[in-house]
């Protein structure tokens, strides 16, 4: 057999396990947004067995005789990126032997259900069997593919985040904890109290639609290729980048469903500017979970929560909701939607505090892997290390450590992305800002101007690149979190009048 | 390896392959109902790798080798009706080689095309080889299956409609042609108009999908095991009998969106009636294309069309519509709604003229695998059997003999089950009718009555009977095309007072 029917063959193997990958996809996206209650256990069942049959295709010999036989082939960028990526993901899967998989998937839907009654009951030692599970399978999982004199812990991040290990972690968040804290502090003493309660109320559901569809369109989300729902908790998804979706939630804040539009659009853009050549195939993703994050937080942060953006945009929004808005001016607006308020909730957190909710659950993770936290000490530590960074207590458990589902899902080393998302995001804005006038572009409404540059330099690769190497080539510098910690102090120096 | 083993990896198997179905199934509604235009193409290549998929496993060794173990285990009747399901789909397939099912996929997808600007274009031979094509395939495909004696068209015809044979069908029309023909010839002389023209106009989006969802509501479809949508043209399909899905359209005239609401919650309510143990099984379906088009219709014609079901509805409809239908009365909206107009599309067409459409079809398509009419002589037969049987000739081709994509899709054998379904409908609603006064149940609003009575007589089944032993078993006799007849004649004489 020949390189080239090898390579075709390769990807008619990729080709199918990609298809599977997308109905498991699409049966989320169905199940958030509108299958009927009944279904549900039997979607779950139809989940596991296309899951089954995805696993016995990325770990089989067939594919792996292929992989094999493909190596050394000298094919396109796009088509290295591909090979790259299938082995990655093989890599991953095949240390895992199909029973325990099988076992494991098990464990997890078990553990998410646990963790949801503990949640609701108020009631940690109902959840913390399994998790002592999970960790324990994630270490042996992890045992299985660590290096010489890797940590545990930092082949789970490497799993999120190639190329970062609790080393840089660890600087990362020593520089948020000495800068961030005492601003955080500084703020509080200070005790301005910005009015947002024009925020809340007499917001129909109606009007946030036509607003969310308004802002998707005006940031660039593609409706030829994407379209938006309704659920629960707002996600984004994509089967492809010919297919993004995203959804909302309307409730009686207007800033709830608004800043959500913005975050997922940040999302669904990145898909959507994924080249086409690497449609449907296995690179075919963003770069990493953090990559994807500083995009979505670019949108929602430095570009939805600055001034010169609302410019254009805050009539319209007024237009929309007169009775609302009417008597309340752009810049009163502009600081509402930017105040400062810690609260013991990570997904309700405000852009100066969110990075700390994050250090919360980064050191306890890593002290639970490394084996220096027991299970048992969470709820306590939980409440000490709020008490310590974000000067509150939380009042409960459901308000505590049982308020995130990743755990329970296996998701260890993925609380980091989210702030390294964060901090890519002030990096990347920090050196647009040097090459064009970014808030300039925003007051005049050139979007696209900024959607296109992003596109180039980040989105279009997909897992052609890693994040590490898109900021590199991108900024000409290394992750640099200073950017990130200098953004957030000038704005809410400025904000606060410190 | 014993039985029950054996038994335990069939249905593994089977789980398989119904998990891929379930995922084809789910991408056809979201292509219809939600999927953004750009993704088409790439939803396409997924839907192919997901039916390959299920081929392999459908005509695998593996699934034979299990059949085969299995053939003589004493399993309930569930067990065992799901053993002879599996069996028919395999057998189906089986014949057809690997590589020639996908050229066919790939010639259906082509013809389908060809038939779609054939029809845009007015032009009848852009389409005319790509349906040679297809009725080759077919009768090859169908050769394969025939049982000594058998003719091509009877293969077809019982893989829609087992044990219906055309011997069978001759004597169905050739009533129909005898008994209705003439019944509408004399409505036609008679030259009574009904007037309908409050049906049009005035009546929002909004108000008919409150309509729409009061009827399905009333009539008993159920929302925890189901979901209405929208989509160009209305259909139903069920993930199984624990998601259920129709979808309506919503045009100017109110009766279109009405009528194909009760159609499809007729189709919808059978699915959400199979019983539970057969659920995600292979003989979870409805017993046959003939049988679920009988309930639809009974649901649209026996109950939709009668006089009595309005009585407890109409009140609610002209509250719904005030403007439109305030100063309607009952009786002039029910002779609206059940008027006799001729035209020449199908879909369009009113209870009493349905099936002559379809005798039209089912004499063309007979004779063509026949081999006594030839493709090229479709648009002049259709023409002078339109005129003949319903007294009209069709303008043009779009609206003759390429108004139905059924062809295209190698859907040769499957017109007849429309008309056999609304034939059924009618036995089974003449048995009711002794059994219990059906319409002082509509009017008195038990639908729970009828909905339950046809759960134990006909849903519950799925495919565990077929239409005939349902049919036999219910109503203690066979198919019978007189009540049809009988049932036709009675209504439209009195509506016109012949």
């Amino acid at each position: 057999m020949n390189m080239d029917q090898s390579w075709k063959e390769l990807n008619e193997e990729l080709g199918k396990a990609r298809a599977l990958e997308e109905a498991e996809i699409l049966f989320e996206w169905d199940n958030e947004t509108l299958a009927p209650p009944a279904a549900m256990e039997y979607t779950a069942r139809t989940m596991e067995r296309l899951a089954g049959m995805y696993f016995r295709i990325m770990t089989g010999d067939r594919l792996g005789e292929l992989l094999e036989k493909c190596r050394d082939r000298q094919g396109t960028e796009e088509e290295q990126a591909v090979l790259r990526a299938a082995e990655k993901k093989r890599r991953e899967l095949i240390l895992v032997p199909a029973e325990e998989y099988e076992a494991y998937s098990g464990l997890k839907a078990r553990a998410s259900a646990l963790w949801a009654r503990a949640r609701k009951a108020e009631d940690f030692e109902r959840f913390a069997p399994a998790l002592e599970e999970i960790i324990a399978c994630r270490k042996r999982f992890a045992a299985g593919r660590a290096k010489e004199g890797q940590s545990l812990y930092d082949v789970m991040l490497d799993e999120f985040e190639e190329g970062f290990s609790s080393e840089k972690l660890d600087r990362f968040f020593a520089l948020l904890r000495k800068e961030l804290v005492p601003l955080l502090e500084q703020i509080r003493e200070k005790g301005t109290e910005i009015p947002c309660s024009f925020l809340q109320g007499g917001y129909s559901g109606e009007g946030q639609e036509k607003l969310a569809e308004y802002l998707a369109k005006y940031l660039g989300f593609d409706f030829e290729r994407g379209v938006m729902g309704v659920s629960a908790h707002p996600f984004t998804t994509a089967l492809h980048s010919r297919d993004v979706r995203f959804t909302t939630h309307y409730d009686s804040r207007v800033d709830h469903s608004l800043f959500s539009v913005i975050h997922e659009c940040g999302h669904g853009i990145y898909e959507q500017g994924i080249s086409p050549l690497l449609v449907q195939t296995a690179a075919g993703e963003g770069a990493s979970m953090g990559m994807h994050e500083s995009q979505s937080r670019f949108y929602e942060n430095m570009i939805g929560r600055n001034r010169a953006f609302w410019e254009p945009v805050y009539p319209r929004l007024q237009e929309l909701f007169p009775g609302c808005l009417g008597n309340i001016d752009m810049e009163t607006f502009y600081r509402a939607v930017n105040r400062v308020e810690p609260g013991p909730i990570r997904i309700e957190a405000d852009e100066l505090t969110y990075s700390l909710h994050i250090m919360v659950r980064y050191e306890l993770e890593k002290g639970l892997i490394a084996g220096e936290i027991s299970v048992g000490d969470l709820p306590g530590l939980w409440e000490k290390k709020y008490e310590e960074y974000l000067g509150i207590r939380p009042q409960s458990v459901s308000q505590g450590v049982l308020q995130d589902i990743h755990w329970s899902q296996g998701s260890i080393g993925y609380f980091p992305s989210y702030a390294l998302g964060s901090a890519f995001a002030a990096q990347i804005y920090g050196y647009m800002n040097k090459e064009m006038d970014m808030e300039e572009l925003m007051r005049t409404g050139r979007m696209d101007v900024i959607r296109e540059y992003l596109r180039e330099h980040v989105h279009q690769y997909g897992k052609r690149k890693n994040s590490r190497e898109i900021l590199r080539e991108m900024t000409g510098q290394e992750f640099e979190p200073a950017y990130y910690v200098e953004y957030l102090k000038e704005k809410f120096r400025r904000l606060y009048g410190i």
